[in-house]
């Protein structure tokens, strides 16, 4: 069995030494004290830790049944569930004009990281019912939020996003989904949804279905999609429970992981629907609610990755097995502990390094989604347009890697369900997956991302690893082991840019067949950023005789390692981005 | 649900054309005419296809039931089991003197691939049964070869390697089990054993298990250990069976993966045991084990990534999504196949290139065992001591990506078990671990291999590099495409070679830090070396006009492709190893 420990220490170290919280100048982070931020981080840590956590390995076990439409989640989720709402957890960012607490999404995404670490599956029911408040704030008439945000926010509805159908995951404007107009202003929803997390569960009264449908009439492809309200059950006039509606699970998937989390078919069978935002432009309300998600996709990832890693590093202490060939560690006992061997701390290191860069990666994205939300900060817009699937594609894929790297380390008791660790590796695969998947991700990036306004987001990014790097050259101890491969990560990322400018233009399959190689390029970029500025606070914190100088001597020494061990990974992405289109589309569709 | 098709024609193009089986001087490789490996492929296809792959998803699903320490396996294995004993597949390698059918292992192990590919789980029972057949060939006396090999070269029984405790896995010096002579010749056996393959289940009559213990007063650590026959059904004088030995199954495991093999908890409570060979010379007879089981786990990886590249592709050329950005390549359907997309074709191609350089790898290597084997070939015998780790430890880790990228191609099917892309990949993640975690097999190849013998069977892999570069230097269509890649890759890897010899003498940390990296730079030019030689192949055969001009430009594309694509990966292993060990052991134990 896993455990899991909150890694509060350094999500404070990120929110108020990195990202300089309680002094930055965006509206509402003044609250961000480092008393109060740290402790929200307790206490969210400690219901991660005792509440959710506990009930991770049973839910995998057990799974989510279906009997009579009615879908039975695990046992304990109930009332983990209660326990998460009573603690107010549920509506920490939301607006207080229907009952959040306002605070930022920045405060919002620190938590975030504890609550899907300890328990994956658990985080999508309250995780998907934040997805369909923030599309109602944003495109709901004030009376639909009236009626449906308070309930959202304290989680005694439930909210889902239905838009894949069995013929179409990727490609949406493909849906076939239809919306009769009733004359009354309501609409008649009819149709399949399949993939559908939290679409039907015992955790709360009602659920608040977002569908993608197409009005009769309305053009083929994406343009032709209205969203709409579909609520499990009616509400009355007085906005009290009445009838069911129209909507039933038909079927839970069986998957690889995420047992607990019921993925299942909806069928809507004229169920009565209410127009979100307007007609034909659904895909734009739904996009609000997947940039958050895809932000959320690669939090559960770094979430699992820090699971795996914590367990991992356990045992490596603990399980005695050969013997260091540099002289025994533990003379007395019959072998010296797993943590000894080179391969093992390789294993280790790859995985804490990744995490805490990760980390400090996600936040500082959510601190720009704030900029651009609490302050309207254009500049922070274009640069959480190119941060948004790094987050979600590079961090998800990297996560991964960084479970069957924890998983590895345990040997054969890696690879039996009892010891937990199959569990982390099957639930994080999930992240490549959903919410668009990773290649989606990529071609979103090159595609469209980075030629956005004459390529000046891209410009940005740049100007701010010069600017780090300008600003201390000075530096001695920072710069051989940050500063100069951070310069040659960021070159190859240029040379890539630079690429894609040249060759894409003629043929976009040159760029196209470099998407998930840049992403990842760029991904390690990010995290080389991040730990030159982490390894700067560090240094300066060593140097003002800091009262704990373990952590950022730690900081450091886990940075040094990113550098040198990590970011040469930019050279390999780039040869493949250079090498171009033509050895990967040369073959016939026939020859595969 | 998968299907598999068996690669007859590209495994009779590595056994004819690349290793030019039928005409190289090994014993008994006169037998491998042309005609012969094809209609043995094309039968042991036939069985893979037909018989196998069709029961490997109802086997993941029903697994393994424990039943008042009966083992039964799931619906169909019986009669698949008696189904490749009636058609002589259990033997093919096997002695002709006690009822094997004498052909080479090369052809045993093509023959292998295809019977894995289709069942990961299911040939496991087989597996174990050789590895076991094997080790009491080698080390067994006359009386015992009597005994058990006929029974073993027809699957009448089964056979075991019992090595595994709950406190030892890769450390087997801390093995408890004991055995204690009776005065009589045999010992009694005592001890619990884990992770047991095959332990126990409903398939043979009987079950022979090899068992590592200690006998009284052997010297602590690996020395002191010795292998004993410990049949679960005991053996009358007339050979006949007798009474149940003091063996039995406890408990089955509950793995991520290859749910249908019996992994046993095997407790002896004083079993009768037969001393193979001698006493506390277990170690080496089980080596004799390992080395071919390893190659063998090589094989079960690329099997699994092979099955998951037909799985993908055939889904890639049907799933309709999105369009090709060059122009429609369905006009008159909804959307254009996915295989239209270049990050699809990228994994695609990715997966094809590993797969068909794999495989050559593989063949290479059962090929240098025969020559060993049949030949005494000392230089042989180098040479697969270098090849075995990477074979089994590159490739499975390859591998088992190459199943993650099969299964990210189907999106959201993928990762749902009803399309069997989950089984793929979590079946081929326990080929990273078991018969030495791949850490040990770096760690087996820096450690030990790459400077036995003064460094003499690494200069002889440099050699036979250089040697084909030489030969084929005037070669205009191999030399930018083929030659210089691989020359390039080579140098890393002398480059990586001279840093262990330089550094690792100061401090061996330095060579194992750099011991995975090292495995998977090793594995890149192998499979270089193999595609260089399979592309002149393919010129040659479209020079001489061949009548299957695709086939060799398919092979040609796919070889550019992984030297454009996938060779790049040396520089970064390269810097990796060179950045040495300080970053990886820079941390104190209760740092992470």
């Amino acid at each position: 069995m896993t455990s899991y420990t909150p890694p509060t220490r350094d999500l404070q170290f990120v929110l108020q030494e990195v990202l300089q919280a309680s002094t930055a100048k965006i509206g509402g982070y003044e609250e961000l004290s480092p008393d109060f931020t740290a402790a929200v981080l307790d206490a969210a840590g400690k219901i991660s830790a005792e509440v959710l956590a506990p009930i991770s390995a049973s839910g995998d076990t057990e799974g989510c049944r279906l009997e009579n439409g009615v879908v039975r989640t695990p046992s304990g989720f109930k009332q983990a569930f209660d326990a998460l709402r009573d603690g107010g957890w549920t509506g920490l960012d939301c607006d207080p004009e229907y009952g959040g607490q306002g605070m930022p999404y920045l405060l919002q995404t620190a938590v975030g990281e504890m609550l899907c670490g300890a328990n994956h599956a658990f985080s999508l029911y309250h995780g998907l019912t934040h997805a369909a408040y923030t599309a109602i704030h944003k495109h709901g008439s004030d009376q639909q939020k009236r009626t449906y945000l308070p309930k959202l926010v304290t989680c005694d509805w439930g909210g889902t996003m239905n838009m894949t159908e069995s013929h179409c995951g990727t490609d949406l404007g493909l849906i076939r989904t239809r919306a009769e107009p009733r004359g009354d202003g309501k609409y008649d929803i009819t149709g399949e949804k399949i993939f559908i997390s939290a679409g039907e569960h015992d955790l709360t009264e009602n659920i608040i279905h977002l569908v993608l449908a197409r009005t009769a009439g309305a053009p083929a492809g994406t343009k032709g999609l209205s969203l709409f309200i579909v609520p499990k059950i009616l509400l009355k006039d007085d906005g009290s429970l009445g009838e069911r509606n129209a909507v039933t699970c038909t079927k839970l998937e069986r998957k690889m992981g995420i047992h607990a989390s019921a993925t299942c078919v909806m069928n809507y069978d004229g169920a009565t629907g209410y127009l979100l935002g307007k007609e034909q432009d659904g895909m734009r309300a739904m996009f609000t609610m997947m940039n958050e998600a895809r932000i959320g996709v690669g939090l559960q990832g770094l979430g699992q990755a820090v699971l795996g890693y914590q367990n991992a590093a356990a045992y490596a202490r603990e399980r005695l097995q050969g013997r260091d060939v540099s002289g025994a560690k533990n003379p007395d006992g019959p072998a010296d502990p797993l943590i000894v061997h080179p391969d093992v701390r390789r294993m280790l290191m790859n995985q804490k390094s990744f995490v805490e860069g990760a980390r400090a990666l996600i936040l500082w994205g959510a601190k720009t989604v704030d900029e651009v939300n609490r302050n309207g900060d254009a500049a922070a817009e274009g640069m959480i347009s190119l941060l948004t699937p790094v987050i979600k594609g590079f961090i998800t894929d990297t996560a991964f890697d960084m479970t069957v790297q924890a998983q590895q380390i345990f040997g054969g008791y890696g690879y039996i369900e009892e010891t937990g660790m199959s569990q982390i590796a099957r639930d994080a695969r999930i992240a490549m997956i959903y919410e668009g998947a990773n290649g989606v991700q990529a071609l979103d990036l090159v595609g469209r991302k980075l030629s956005a306004d004459g390529g000046k987001h891209m410009i940005a990014f740049f100007d701010l690893v010069k600017g780090f790097i300008a600003e201390n050259k000075n530096n001695a101890a920072l710069n051989d082991e940050f500063l100069t491969p951070l310069k040659l990560a960021s070159k190859d990322l240029q040379a890539a840019t630079m690429y894609f400018v040249e060759k894409g233009m003629k043929n976009p399959n040159n760029a196209l067949a470099g998407a998930s190689d840049f992403m990842h390029l760029f991904g390690h970029v990010c995290l080389g950023l991040m730990w030159a500025r982490m390894a700067r606070i560090a240094l300066d914190a060593l140097d003002d005789k800091t009262v704990d100088p373990a952590f950022y001597e730690t900081k450091l020494a886990t940075g040094r390692y990113y550098m040198a061990r990590c970011l040469p990974m930019t050279g390999a992405h780039l040869a493949r981005i250079q090498s171009g289109a033509d050895t990967v589309m040369a073959l016939p569709a026939e020859a595969f």
